[in-house]
C-alpha cells in the first residue's frame, strides 16, 4: 500500500510518519510506500520498513495537485493547512491554500478513471461557532465558523462528503480538538497557553497564563490526533454512511482540572510555575471557543482519545520528554 | 437606490421585479433604478416607477461579475443558479455556475474599496439532508446535503456569511422552502407533483400522484418567496447577527393535507382530476427531503409566510388565475 502525507512536515505529520514507521501497517495491510510531501523538504522517518520519498510543492499552485497523486496512492491523508491566524491576516491565502488547494487535490484525484483512494483531511472544531447548546455540542449542530480558517474548513467537509457521494474519492473528515499538550517553544497563538501551562513546568519554566480557572475547553494529545489519522485511514468507509465529517472525541476540562491535573501528576513545584496574567484580548477570542462536544458517532467507530487530562499529560512526558519530568 | 436583480428572468425573479415596479420603494427607500440580469435577455416589468435597464451575461465567466457590480448597486439579489437536477447531471457545471459564480460575484464586491452593499442570496433547504429530528428541523441543525447543487448552496451560505464578518458585505441568506404552487406547465422535476396536483385541476387538467398520501414536506408560495427576498433586502443586518443564513417559514403539509386544502378551496371536481400513479424512483427520491422547519429566527425577524396550505391555493388562484377557477 502507498500512503501520501500531504503537509507531512509539521509536528502531526511528523509523528504521524514516524507511526506509521513503527506500525509498518495500517489496519494489517502492510506499508510498501510513504510519500512525505510539504512545501518544504519533510524529514523521512527513521528506521522505517518502507520506502520513504519525499515531494516538495505548493498544493495550491496548479498542476501541484496532480504530481502528488499521479502514482495513484492508496491513502492519501490531507494534513497541510495555513494556519487560523494566517488564514485570518491573509484572506487571500488561507482561501487559496485551504479552500482552493483542497478543491484542487479532490479535482486531481477525481479527474483519474477508476482511481478512488481512502482520503482523510484534517478539519477542526474551529470549524463551529457559538451560540453553543447548554451541554455538549452534539453530531448534528450547525457549523458556523467564526473565522475564515474555519469557513475553509466546513466548505472542505462539504466538498469532501460531495466528492465522496459522488464516487470521486472515499473520503473522511475528522475534526480535531485542540491539540495539547503541543510541543516546542512557546507560540503567540491565542490557544497557546493551554498547552504552555503544562508543557513549560514540566522542565522547570515559568508559564503565562492568561484567563480564568473557570475556563472548559476540549483538548486531545498529539498521540490521539495520530491515533484518529491512522484510524480514519483503514475504517470501513461503509459504516461511517452519507455524513462523511466526524467530531473527534477529546477531554473536556477546565483550566482548573488542567492544573489540578498537573499537580497530581507533576506536584505542587509545576502548579507554582503558572504565573496567572489575565489578558482580555485572549478572553475575548478564547471566550466564543466550543468547550466540549458529544461525540457519539466517532465513539462508535472506534475512534479513542485520552480518558482524563492526567493522561494527556503522562502522554507528554512519555512521548516528549522520555518519561522523566525535570521539577 | 439601485437594486441589481442577478438571475433576474427567472419565475421568482420576474416576481420579484414586478412586486418592485408596483412598490417602488424597498423598506421605504425609493428605488431610482433596477439593473435584471440573466444568461438570457430578462424581461423589464410593465409600469415601474423607475429606470429598468438589463444585462445579459453568463456570471460563471470570468470578468461578468466585475461588470455587473462596477456601478455599485446598493442592493444585490442573487436568484441566478443552476437547479438541483442538471448540477447533478453535470457536476462541473454546478460547480462553476453555482460555486464559482457565486464567489467571483462575492470577490468583485469586496474587491471595490469602501463598497459594502446589501447582499440577498438565495439558498435552499436542499442543503439539509437527513437523517432528521423527529419534530421540526431547527436553526441550528447541521447542513449535510444528499445531492451537488444542495453542497453548492451550502458552501455559499459559509462564504456569506465569512465575507459578511470581514467586511466585504452586508449579507443575508435565505433558505428557500419548496416553491408551491409553481405557475407554469408540468415538468420533470422529482417536485412537480407538488405543484402539479393543485394547479392542473385549478385549470380543469388532470394530474399524476406519483406518491402516497402521508408524504409530507414544507412549502412556500411564489407570492411569500418574493416577500422572502424584499424583506431580506431591507432588513436591519444588525438585528440578524454572525448567523447570516436563515431558514424561511413555510407550510409542512402532507400530501393528503394539500388535498383536502384543494377541495376546500376548489371542490370535489378538482380533486378528482388527481390520479394516484406510485413511482417508486419519485419516491425514492423524495422520501429523504426534510419534512418540516421550526423557523424561529426567521419568524423573529419578520419573515413571513402563508399560515396554511389553503391560502397558498388561494394565492395561485389570485396570482395566477385572475381570482378565479375552471372546474
Amino acid at each position: 500500500m502507498h500512503v501520501l502525507i500531504i503537509g507531512g512536515g509539521g509536528m502531526i505529520g511528523r509523528k504521524l510518519s514516524d507511526r506509521l514507521a513503527r506500525d509498518g501497517r495500517i489496519k494489517g495491510r502492510e506499508i510498501a510506500r510513504l510519500t512525505l510531501h510539504d512545501v518544504v523538504e519533510p524529514a523521512a522517518p527513521a528506521g522505517a520498513p518502507f520506502a520513504t520519498d519525499t515531494a516538495v510543492s505548493d498544493l495550491s499552485v496548479p498542476g501541484a495537485a496532480e504530481a502528488l497523486v499521479a502514482d495513484r496512492p492508496d491513502v492519501v491523508i490531507h494534513l497541510a493547512s495555513v494556519v487560523s491566524g494566517e488564514a485570518e491576516a491573509d484572506f487571500e491565502k488561507g482561501y487559496r491554500v485551504n479552500l482552493d488547494g483542497t478543491r484542487q487535490l479532490f479535482e486531481a484525484i477525481r479527474a483519474i478513471d477508476g482511481y478512488t483512494p481512502r482520503l482523510v483531511f484534517t478539519s477542526s472544531v474551529a470549524a463551529f461557532g457559538g451560540p453553543y447548546p447548554e451541554d455538549a455540542i452534539p453530531d448534528d449542530f450547525i457549523l458556523t465558523p467564526f473565522t475564515s480558517y474555519g469557513t475553509q474548513k466546513a466548505i472542505c467537509e462539504l466538498l469532501l462528503t460531495d466528492y465522496t457521494r459522488r464516487g470521486a474519492f472515499d473520503g473522511i473528515g475528522i475534526r480535531l480538538p485542540t491539540i495539547c499538550v503541543r510541543p516546542g517553544k512557546p507560540n503567540k497563538a491565542a490557544s497557546g497557553f493551554f498547552s504552555g501551562i503544562i508543557r513549560e513546568p514540566l522542565i522547570g519554566m515559568e508559564a503565562l497564563l492568561p484567563v480564568s480557572d473557570d475556563l472548559r475547553h476540549f483538548h486531545a494529545s498529539p498521540r490521539s490526533a495520530v491515533g484518529f489519522l491512522v484510524h480514519a485511514a483503514g475504517i470501513d468507509g461503509e459504516a461511517v454512511g452519507p455524513r462523511r465529517n466526524l467530531t473527534m472525541p477529546g477531554v473536556s476540562v477546565t483550566v482548573g482540572e488542567q492544573i489540578e491535573a498537573l499537580r497530581r501528576v507533576a506536584g505542587e513545584k509545576a502548579v507554582s510555575l503558572i504565573r496567572r496574567e489575565p489578558d482580555p484580548t485572549v478572553l475575548s477570542i478564547i471566550g466564543s471557543w466550543p468547550r466540549d462536544f458529544a461525540t457519539r458517532r466517532a465513539d462508535a467507530l472506534g475512534f479513542t482519545a485520552e480518558a482524563d487530562f492526567d493522561a494527556i499529560i503522562r502522554a507528554h512526558i512519555e512521548d516528549e520528554l522520555g518519561g522523566t519530568i525535570a521539577v
